[in-house]
């Protein structure tokens, strides 16, 4: 299978790579693409070096698969180029993940949806995939209400935020003056910054709205009452998030427990230390811990959920579609 | 007026001597009082050099008012002994909080509490202040449920954890191996842990205990449907909260703002950046933004809150006390 990856230098690009290699896609030809700035340049691919593409100069014909990770203006430019010549698109950005037309999928929540989709496929957004993937196992006891607040790292902004956190870090730790923020309207190291992208008329922000409404789209659930409050918080990687759900029939925790233990793509914990940042970076399970009662209203859980936002909640995810379309014959 | 700072070498402590000066309680004379392996230090308080005091060896005859931060073994030990002697305790520990004869007063909330006191009142718990200072105002709606998710500093935990970030973080720009955590379970810096205190039968941690059981008792709503997630960040100074109010009545996100403008302590951020904690840190104030309607329930608002934890949610609420009993001819 010929591959492409479009922002393949990016950091959930360079990721994609990563999880091709790891989860068994086998790409028989590797197509790297991303803008004129970093053309040019070169990466290691299992062993090969492969020189990255200019994307205006590239030709997706022949290329079965092209994971689009290069933001918003590459996907709305490219991907209906890309499928014109035949290619299925898995992208990252939020252009067409509200298009009706288009499956919005986490392949272990809403696989089915993938089955008449018309060569575009939306990633959902990095907190959205870990939270719905913890949130589905107890759908089918009527899921009313979702309340999140999320803690979420810098590289979930990019390569530039990883390195704006890093920069500010060390300039504190050798007691010089700290850089002036450029990525982030605020310092990021030593703080948190309770907005991620820009605020709409009701107070939410953008990622605040696409946990709202791609929730319900995932899960079929157009009439979920569901709100979020979306932080940014000086960790490099993962996501974490604190979860109220209330569902129309009671469920204990230890039943609680026992759906996310059977549920794919979670690891339970629940006993011993609780999930956190670090223990979920570098893989691609979502980490669930702190499952409770919540005491102060009917059938309400707490839950505790961690996972890699440019793995699960980026590029594996991806991935893992096209994996997922290769087992239903879609691919 | 002679008074006592219990634990005067601590984080909180020390920052009892800042507020003290800060806020106008003018005392005659200082007694700086910690244990055996603290005394014989000496610590600069306006000017002048004071020795630190070992608290065996001290007596508590004359003073008039004893600010206790020295944790809860010392609090129960010498707080008996201080007000025997006719000192008006004001304790920073948990250890006096639910004692139904004992006053939990902030003095914006709940000042009332202060009259017919014996000679202890209880301090809350910092996460606890600054939720209460931004819920006071809506109290008159009928306030039903609480629902908040914290994001707290290491001072909360004191100067070893102060240390421990910033010994980690230190590490991690020299590109040396890191520290073993010995305050927290896991490195703190770049991570996140769920966790403050220990985890009670029902999947509760004694931080979220503490912010349920206050809260009821500093509101005098003994019924209120409140839960609480408790999670430690790598912030130095000041906790943030995500907050969830629903009322009896209906509250526009424009006259929550005015509310909130009115009440005493509050700095609303409505418009332009929204609060962090290197903004709230050093200062007194509780700032609240993120002022919004919860589209997911009736009646419903979402606030963003942060204060530092060592001034108005320990030190200064504490002072504050004082100067209120002062004022109230209680002390």
């Amino acid at each position: 299978m010929k591959v492409a990856i479009v922002g393949a230098t990016g950091a959930v690009g360079s990721t994609m790579i990563q999880s091709v290699l790891e989860l068994g896609l086998q790409p028989t030809q590797w197509h790297l693409l991303a803008s004129a700035r970093s053309a040019g340049t070169s990466l290691e691919v299992a062993g090969q070096t492969l020189q990255v593409t200019d994307i205006e100069q590239f030709n997706f014909e022949g290329v079965e698969l092209a994971l689009f990770a290069g933001g918003e203006i590459a996907s709305e430019r490219f991907v209906p180029r890309a499928r014109e010549t035949g290619a299925v698109c898995i992208d990252n950005s939020a252009s067409f993940r509200m298009d009706p037309k288009v499956p919005l999928v986490v392949p272990e929540v809403n696989p089915e949806a993938l089955r008449g989709h018309q060569g575009i496929i939306a990633n959902p957004n990095c907190s959205t995939i870990q939270m719905v993937v913890a949130l589905k196992p107890f759908v089918d006891l009527g899921l009313e209400r979702v309340c999140v607040s999320t803690y979420q790292s810098v590289s979930g902004t990019g390569k530039d935020a990883i390195e704006e956190l890093a920069q500010q870090v060390r300039a504190w730790a050798a007691d010089e003056a700290e850089p002036e923020p450029r990525v982030y309207p605020a310092p990021i190291a030593f703080n948190l910054i309770p907005q991620i992208a820009s605020f709409g008329p009701d107070g939410f922000t953008g990622e605040e709205r696409k946990m709202m409404e791609e929730t319900r789209k995932i899960l079929e659930l157009p009439q979920l009452r569901i709100t979020a409050t979306c932080v940014r918080v000086p960790v490099f990687y993962a996501h974490s998030e604190s979860l109220h759900l209330e569902l129309s029939h009671p469920c204990s925790p230890e039943e609680a427990r026992q759906r996310l233990a059977a549920a794919p793509g979670v690891v339970v914990m629940a006993d011993g230390p609780q999930p956190t940042p670090l223990q979920a970076a570098h893989q691609d399970q979502v980490l669930v811990g702190r499952i409770r009662r919540d005491p102060s209203c009917d059938n309400g859980l707490q839950l505790w959920v961690v996972a890699d936002n440019l793995r699960k909640g980026a590029a594996s995810n991806a991935v893992q579609i096209a994996c997922k379309m290769k087992e239903m014959g879609l691919l």
